[in-house]
């Protein structure tokens, strides 16, 4: 008889979770997930797929006002919300029942439970109410917006989770935040017809990301109609007329909304897992401490994704179990590379970036020759949208190499994925100029910025 | 006095001739260019620019249908040819503008003439009628459409410079050609509410390119409602009713229809340009022989773009002048790099691909390793449409290095072109692995195909 009733048991079906799962009970080890909501997680449930169905809908407007320059006549256009939901639903449904699939086609068991531990190699399943023993077992419970329970009046907004199941599109909203959730849904909702606020403590939207990307995202967003308030905070929310939400700043004004959404960071999924009981250590924000290996501090428990606190990103969590895999049931020891992450955001326009900002790149190289084109694509010299695109290579002066790329505009997803190969590559400034143009692309800015349009010395922008 | 008028006499003012007379004018060089045509050449004429902006246009055919799966709800759509063709004429004339503008800024003499070979160093200028010498000639005088003279009613025809300019959009259009240029207006006209009919008497559409495309690409467009037919020729065209052409193929069929279109190749523009009185030898096609410097076997006269039998795209004779000015003025003899250029066709699908397709690289690879994505893209899991996107990643087996990478969907022309700049870098699968995906787009196939899908052994494929 064996020791343990598995050799592997998962906790959380998102992304890296049934990574994990699949791909352990795949080599014949006996596994089994468990999950208490909807396999899928974060990214096919609530989050990157739904929100990228909403993107893709929200974006039609654009393209309806594009068209008339080139020729079209569209009867007036309106905009059901009930169809764009039901619709994401069953496509949801669908991946859903693909996760689920997968996990059985590789025999691992898939239970409907919320589990916890409860001692080092101990899991109870809460809905069996029976506790099982795994020789290894993986946290994978992914992470939950922060509700801002500070916030007086915070029990009447909605946070991401929410918003992919709200019965009307709002008519107003404000949503309180500056990274790339709070953006994504603004820009949503703009394009779907709401009047949008953004407030955001900072000084300006998207910290981390280069500076030119967030000062231009801002500009774009604002053209569009969004209203983008810096430098500003929620004080408190209480009720409004009809329904609606009377939204108070720091500045004293109020604002009367349908919806106030609350976008301000996410926190990770360990409420009651008991993970004191089993030994797991967590840091002062909650997030689970592991090494390189993605090892907790418990020799039998590891934890992948956004219960940890590393790059909170769906590619990142797969990534992070495929190498626990290696690691565990492989015997070839190898750590999750974090390095050169490239990474979208979907606002419209959209973002796309690999590599070190400007700013970065600055406080590391001592000289960085910056190559940046901000340009009208193509498709607006008709359309009659004042849309620019902007590109930017951060190139380290001394070795040629490419630091840094930085996309606003169309396809900027796509491009940061496949210049992200180029960068893993190692590519240097001379192989994106050996490279030959693709014409007309938007892209072929990359490989015929032959000249620096500036140079950064010391940390100094010189002329 | 100086031994020759000029120090550069270019011939011709699409995007070779212009760039090489910039560049050279505004090293200080006395520079004069001469265009029979208007300034901007087939690029931005009647190729590439107002091609592209005739795709945007017809796209949104698409864009509209796909709209109502996602919430929306829109009047009858109509489409106004004269509409698209007056503002694509605005563009067009725009950067027409802008590369006059950048000749003169540069201080090249901007000569609205046809010019002729005279002598090795001499060019008579018709509309001045009047004669002058260059110590160095570059012929840019580009490509024409081969207008099938051995075809019977062949003067019924339009061919794509006519197409741009058309009176009336046709209600039904013929095309002859399997090439990019066939396929594209093939699109384009079936996006903007033409019944289309493509005719080739080819095998399959899209000869040199990778063998998947072809088939992938002839099947949706036949999904879209195109009929194409292969192994079929026009055997003549004759006038039909009300203005309309009737056009007979080799297999006895008659389609009558409002244009029939060929795009059956290009030849180059030497017509009458005197080429024997200053020693400039053509190969039997009538393309300019020039040595890898461009140069012809006259010892003043170079030769880039389409008028050389090279690789017919405007960067490449860019690229070309480029290399020219390096060679003769900077004194760093420069040859051209016509290895692992990447390629947009912008059919709908579009096609993007760079280096050996997988026929091509299984003469030259003992052992490949192929990795093949075929899916619904996310948009297309609401929008209805039953379109796929195919990815292929050909790897020779023994060292991992990328050999070729095709593309075919949304955006396959910006992937292609930044996947350039991989390849370009060197890049081996083991970097296309080592990379994060960006998710979701499609570009992460391309990091996320681990097995290959089969491997080819000495040109065959094994199971």
């Amino acid at each position: 008889m064996a020791k343990f009733d598995y050799d592997l048991f998962v906790i959380g079906g998102g992304s890296g979770g049934v990574r994990a799962g699949r791909l352990t009970a795949a080599l014949g080890k006996k596994v089994a997930i468990a999950e208490e909501y909807r396999y899928g997680g974060t990214c096919v449930i609530r989050g990157c797929i739904p929100k990228k169905l909403m993107v893709y809908a929200s974006h039609f407007s654009e393209e309806f006002e594009a068209a008339r320059a080139f020729g079209w006549t569209l009867g007036d256009a309106s905009f059901n919300w009930d169809t764009l939901i039901n619709n994401k639903d069953v496509e949801v449904d669908r991946l859903e029942g693909l996760y689920q699939k997968g996990l059985n086609s590789a025999g691992a068991e898939v239970l409907e439970t919320r589990a916890e531990l409860v001692g080092p190699n101990e899991v109870y399943l809460v809905a069996q109410d029976k506790t099982v023993s795994a020789e290894k077992i993986m946290i994978a419970t992914g992470g939950t917006p922060s509700r801002m329970p500070e916030l007086p009046g915070s029990e009447l907004c909605i946070a991401s989770d929410e918003v992919f199941d709200l019965k009307t599109l709002p008519k107003k909203i404000v949503i309180n935040g500056g990274g790339y959730i709070a953006l994504e849904f603004a820009c949503i909702f703009a394009g779907l017809g709401s009047d949008v606020t953004v407030v955001y403590r900072g000084e300006e939207i998207l910290r981390g990301f280069d500076d030119d990307l967030r000062e231009n995202l801002h500009l774009e967003m604002v053209a569009k109609g969004i209203e983008v308030l810096c430098m500003t905070e929620f004080k408190s929310v209480s009720k409004g007329s009809g329904g609606r939400k009377a939204l108070t700043l720091d500045n004293g004004a109020v604002i009367e909304a349908d919806e106030v959404m609350l976008a301000v960071g996410r926190g990770p999924m360990t409420n009651s897992l008991g993970l004191e009981k089993a030994g797991v250590e967590t840091d002062k924000r909650g997030f689970i401490k592991v090494d390189e290996f993605s090892k907790t501090s418990s020799d039998a428990v590891w934890a992948v994704g956004d219960v940890t606190n590393r790059v909170a990103l769906t590619p990142v969590a797969i990534h992070e179990s495929m190498c626990f895999i290696q690691t565990e049931y492989k015997d070839n020891p190898t750590s999750p590379d974090h390095d050169l992450i490239a990474t979208a955001v979907f606002t419209q326009p959209e973002i796309g970036t690999v590599g070190l900002s400007e700013g970065g790149a600055a406080k590391k190289y001592a000289a960085l020759d910056v190559y940046r084109a901000h340009f009208r694509p193509l498709k607006n010299t008709i359309s009659g949208s004042s849309q620019k695109m902007l590109m930017k290579i951060i190139v380290d002066a001394k070795s040629d190499l490419v630091l840094g790329v930085h996309i606003l505009g169309p396809d900027a997803g796509e491009m940061a994925q496949t210049l992200g190969i180029a960068l893993k590559t190692g590519a240097k400034k001379a192989d994106f100029d050996r490279t030959m143009a693709v014409h007309p692309t938007a892209a072929e800015e990359f490989v015929t910025m032959y000249q620096p349009t500036y140079r950064v010395v010391n940390g100094e922008r010189q002329q």
